[in-house]
């Protein structure tokens, strides 16, 4: 073995024993956990009483849990009673889909859902599946291919007398444009007044990086999901504190007013009220922290990337973390290029095969040549405008060394 | 004031400060966590990443949930692919009637499931909402009032060639009477050959009390909860690995090989798995001394209480844990012996109303008035032999002192 190789040797096993971690910008995937956050939950483990028992650990649990729902009722501008804690945004998206469903049935007509063609796979293939099943009809209004949002116009005439719900997010995961869900419910309550149907928004990419309050959105109910900002896996399904309630989907012990049954998961209550707090507490300030690292990245890729790149739906209202680049002169797919990246980690929309790229870009009307060679950076409010620097350096070497 | 009274009044505030902690019998409601549990998950709050991602830490993560995986498939005998995280006992148990229910609609007959009268509200609710919608025909098999279990014979008897589902819990929350579900099974399977209904068993009360060996059961699957044995509050539905899998009911992301979609709770599963690591490695001990504890609270109940108490099914094979005892002399409602208890804490099945029992007890054809004067004593795996005497002394104190 030559010197040089053992060099080598010696050099890439240190390295794969002590890696210096990369920069994170995959936060639309998972945010870390706050500390704060990990702190609480780990503190709620001692709450390990069943809150609906009679003794007085039952009642500290429940009291913890109260904390936490005025957290995220403030949060979203509701009353404490409207908030439901759930396992997750999947459990809350099915169960929207599955009461407005469920309530539409009695009317003995076939249900029929208005939503748009991307939306998260726990709103779109549960649809999917009861629209194969017979059992319901499914409008996907598409997004305008160039603005990445649907108009409010075509949602409206997507919507009769039959539609039982109308579910449009807030904030698409991918390319981060916002979806204008307060005119729609405007338009729609405007037309069908009490006979309008369940509106609802998911808002998981939303909340923890742009305001969220359900009275102006107009909506009925809002899916939230924790490890989106900062807190735990678990979620919530938000009421407008106006609107009639879906019927459950979980029966059993009557947990959650008997709206969401199965014993309080205390910890993780405890943990989603004290990601909400921190939002609380500090709203304003981590929205400009997260868009000015949007912008500094930007930016600087339009310094340094010229007409290389391009950033999908620029021009429109856009999420405040979420950076959507094709990088043009890549000449592989965009996973390709994320796994040759030393300094940072972040994500497509698709498993890496030559031949497939994310639906949602394609849904939005991007072609699959530029969809193919796009990446999602997501920033997160740590993340640092060195590390930002240290990424486009790396991303501007990748895309001109590949080239030559 | 007299001396007495301040005496008493400053006794009394300095104990309502420093109140002595009661003992805990009521771990058929909750079990604490173990403290292994909690140091398990509070370090698992580290692997914040989300598993399905592609980068160093969401491999760390998804190792974490696979070691998990195996050690529950250890507990129930069964292999790692067999393994549904959940977010807990209601979820599978909905999830098994939705399931076996969606999969039947398409044989275009009217699905029938046949189940018992003391199953959980997590069972019998979503059926019994279902069958006032007129979606399905239940058949719920009555308990044999003497023993408390119910026959393998009358539930064959209830089994059509349009049964869909048979769920039969194994040991009964309220009574710990085991249910005989692997007689059941052979027999249904025995008649019914390759078109036997889905076979399943709640197992939420059995599992980390007794062994629960899911292929010998000869069910098709398990409905297991952490909080009942020493972990957190998620579960999982544990199919045999013969067994066909149930359609999914929440659709999205395709975790969990796509049969229970939602981003992983990583902290939750590994504390789970934990939970099942202690029960895998002491499963003898835990059970016999959780049989010790029991029989020598009803010895001395005998030796203290004579005729004047009632365990009810005391000659039925029961949960090794549980005692359900009716005090026969007491004047009043359980509830309010047990509001009186000073010493432990425990539960009644019901709200604390004069008239009202135990929907349960009511259903095993014990009378009202037995029922009432019920309470159920769950005892764990740190109960203390001494402790015991202190709680017998003084339900024995109370149910004499009241007589007078
Ligand atoms: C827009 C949106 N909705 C819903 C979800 C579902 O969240 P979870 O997988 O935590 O249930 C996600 C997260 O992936 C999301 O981005
Ligand atoms: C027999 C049985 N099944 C199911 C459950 C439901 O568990 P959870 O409330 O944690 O969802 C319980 C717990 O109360 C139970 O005792």
């Amino acid at each position: 073995m030559k010197a040089t190789d053992i060099f080598q040797a010696v050099k890439s096993s240190f390295s794969s024993q002590m890696p210096s971690p990369k920069i994170y910008l995959d936060n639309n995937a998972t945010t870390p956990l706050d500390d704060r956050v990990k702190t609480a939950i780990s503190d709620a483990l001692d709450l390990w009483a069943n809150p609906s028992s009679n003794n007085e650990n039952a009642l500290k649990a429940a009291k913890a849990i109260l904390e936490s729902r005025n957290h995220l009722a403030e949060m979203f501008n509701v009353k404490k009673e409207d908030v439901v804690f759930t396992s997750g945004g999947t459990e809350s998206n099915n169960w929207v889909i599955e009461g407005a469903i469920r309530s539409a049935r009695k009317n003995g007509k076939k249900p029929h859902v208005v939503t748009t063609n991307i939306e998260h796979p726990s709103i779109l293939n549960p649809l999917q599946r009861r629209e194969n099943d017979g059992e319901i009809s499914v409008t996907y209004v598409s997004v305008n291919p160039s603005t990445g949002f649907v108009t409010p116009a075509s949602v409206l005439q997507a919507v009769t007398s039959d539609t039982c719900l109308v579910t449009v997010m807030l904030a698409n995961n991918e390319t981060g444009v916002l979806q204008p869900v307060s005119e729609i419910c405007r338009m729609i309550r405007n037309k069908f007044k009490e006979n309008s149907p369940f509106l609802h928004s998911d808002v998981a990419q939303a909340a923890g990086k742009i305001p969220v309050d359900v009275k102006s959105l107009g909506v009925d109910a809002v899916t939230v999901v924790g490890h989106k900002f900062y807190g735990p896996r678990n979620g919530a399904l938000i009421y407008n504190s106006k609107s009639a309630r879906l019927p459950p989907m979980l029966l059993g012990g009557n947990q959650e007013s008997g709206l969401r049954s199965g014993t309080e998961n205390t910890p993780m209550i405890v943990g989603l009220g004290e990601a909400a707090r921190i939002y609380n507490e500090a709203s304003s300030n981590i929205e400009s922290v997260l868009t000015q690292n949007r912008d500094y990245f930007e930016e600087l890729l339009v310094k340094r990337l010229r007409n290389s790149h391009l950033i999908h739906f620029l021009g429109s209202p856009r999420l405040s973390n979420t950076s959507s680049v094709a990088f043009l002169d890549y000449p592989s797919h965009g996973c390709d290029l994320l796994e040759k990246c030393q300094t940072f980690s972040a994500s497509t929309g698709a498993a890496c095969h030559k031949n497939e790229c994310s639906p949602i870009l394609k849904a939005c009307g991007i072609s699959f040549a530029l969809a193919s060679k796009t990446v999602r950076i997501s920033f997160g409010r740590s993340t640092k405008l060195a590390e930002i620097e240290t990424v486009v350096d790396e991303l501007v070497e990748l895309c001109s060394s590949e080239n030559k």
